[in-house]
């Protein structure tokens, strides 16, 4: 994606040190866009345990780059398997939820273990690295050709010149994968295809995720956007405001049951109450194939109150980003990340090999090989 | 209601200096407790405008004690009629959306035109003032006694012990009226009676009426709850763990559409499609008696993109109430201050009379001596 013009993804391998990897600090957005430096394992792990980055596919592409540079650091290590294999299991507690991650980092471990020389384990441990984003890269696109589809049909129905409106929650954008991202994907596709659509970017509280990220991300891509909180997009829905909605997803079972950041469901049941298509876009990554009933199921995270109770911003005229109290110190919060959308709130699934039903037939029908069940 | 063991309302005839009005200013709560004196109509109008005072109760209650300050300023005007006809414009024109607004001021020109002498005009506006005051306080008190039912039935259902949880949005508590309030009424009056309760309240963006207002009244007045960001409330009653939604309402068709805070309508198809009661409580003032269609017909009112892009906080350790930005200054922003929930999500209207279905039938039970309809 473009960023002040510059073609970026949100993590590379640096062109002029070798074994260096870059990535965005997320953390800084939008105040600051500052490129961080990944010299060590130690420095992956901290940058996804502390959200330098986020987002099931740029945490999975993260954890591949680290287990690349844990691979360089193993090779100096007395037992190269047994120090490689301490660090998947230092990377794979950083975020014990993300699916993708423990994925990434299994796959960069079978595949180095399997070479027997230093150069072909860190050869490997590269390749693999890159292979796992470049996937990420590929999955995204197709994704975005798929959605590009739907916003085609609902461009048919508008008249000359109107734009397509599209509300999204969170940041399921390129900032959440390794480029073009999964929500995000069939919007950028539409640009590229000359199509004008204009994007309803929820707030997304407590973490502010569509304030700070997916706002920032249109703005670069000089897509139109307006913020709105959270609450707001009932009333555009029943006003004709919105034509379809667009979510990513944390995990999707393969009955089609959607879990995805807290709130998403409220839209969904706005979305159906007003007969606007709710799309949910996922790389089949993002299937959980062991579990039926997503509501029930699916752990949901409770994160600390002092996310509710404290915000961060920047004061007026100053750079620094600051962290305020929004309510007395006191204040008893609750904080739950995720909620589940059941499928039948779901129009459909856009994923990396076309659109199905969310619905355990519509997915089987895409990924036939799959077996499911618990 | 309390305020550290000390009675108040939230606006009143200053004791001390005749024809002064105080009010709470409520921008700056939870952080600081100020009194602020009204002096002139211009003061009030800038007061209800500039949200000094909020909520449809209080709103009108100051629209009412505004007209009394305009009264006594077109004592010395060449024609009173016109000077307090002018005056009511300049305080109908501060709000849109909240009928009560519209209402006192209206009850006070017919009363205080119907008035000769000056000294008559004068103490009538003052009389009506304190009545539309004191109404207002016997009406919550009424919402009160009949909403405590529901929440005493509910509490039957309830194991011993284990509180009755109910869900609020956004202020609807005594500081939106004169006292008591209406959403909260039946709630204290539940703590009153001896019946557990706790209260999920909605941090109610963009304004944060919520976080800000509702805690530190449920806190003054040693009611449990838990703060909660706006995208929560369908996941906690998805997992039964709301008994029930009680909000307040801006205006309220004859029908039983509701027009309240931006992110009702979310909560009540929340609560509909996990059959948990969804109440509106409303002193009779807050029906439109004119208007059946409240989704297409009551005018939403639109604020600044800045109540979005920026917040109030306190930054650690200090004492002053700043402003922060949370996203970068030219982010575009819309702001939608309601939504309408339609009669149809809404399970039951707890007025001062009674409690009735949200629908024409329903409320034209409870009061027959209205004409209705456009």
């Amino acid at each position: 994606m473009q960023v002040g013009g510059q073609h970026y993804r949100t993590i590379w391998f640096d062109e002029d040190e070798w074994g260096v990897v870059n990535i965005i600090d997320q953390r800084k957005l939008p105040f600051c866009f500052e490129i961080e430096k990944l010299r060590t394992l130690e420095q992956a792990a901290v940058a996804i345990k502390d959200m330098h980055v986020r987002g099931a596919g740029c945490v999975g592409a993260t954890a591949g780059y680290g287990m690349f540079l844990a691979a360089k650091e193993a090779l100096t290590a007395e037992d190269f398997e047994l120090a490689l294999r301490l660090s998947a299991q230092q990377l794979m507690a950083t975020r014990p939820t993300a699916v993708n991650l423990q994925w990434a980092v299994e796959r960069q471990l079978s595949a180095v273990l399997a070479q027997s020389s230093s150069a072909a384990r860190i050869s490997c441990a590269r390749q693999t690295a890159q292979d796992i984003a470049d996937e990420d890269v590929e999955a995204c696109t197709q994704i975005g050709q798929h959605g590009l589809e739907l916003i085609r049909q609902a461009a048919a129905k508008k008249i000359e010149g109107e734009a397509v409106n599209i509300l999204t929650h969170c940041n399921a954008g390129w900032l959440a994968f390794v480029d073009h991202g999964s929500a995000t994907a069939p919007i950028y596709a539409a640009q590229a295809a000359g199509i004008a659509v204009h994007v309803w970017v929820d707030e997304t509280r407590p973490r502010n995720q569509g304030a700070r990220l997916t706002a920032w991300e249109l703005e670069q891509a000089g897509v139109p956007y307006t913020l709105i909180v959270d609450n707001v997009g009932g009333h555009l829905m029943q006003h004709g405001q919105v034509d379809m909605v667009i979510t990513g997803t944390d995990r999707t079972t393969y009955t089609g049951d959607v879990a995805n950041k807290i709130g998403t469901y409220l839209k969904a049941l706005a979305a159906f109450d007003n007969a606007v298509p709710f799309y949910v876009a996922l790389p089949s990554s993002t299937f959980d194939w062991e579990l039926a009933d997503g509501v029930n199921g699916i752990p949901i995270e409770e994160r600390g109150g002092d996310e509710v109770t404290k915000m961060e911003g920047r004061l007026d005229g100053q750079d620094e980003i600051r962290e305020f109290w929004l309510v007395g110190e006191k204040t008893p919060a609750a904080n739950y990340a995720f909620d589940v959308t059941p499928a039948r709130l779901v129009s459909r699934l856009i994923t990396e090999r076309g659109i199905c039903a969310a619905s355990a037939a519509g997915v089987a029908a895409l990924f036939p090989e799959r077996k499911t069940g618990g």
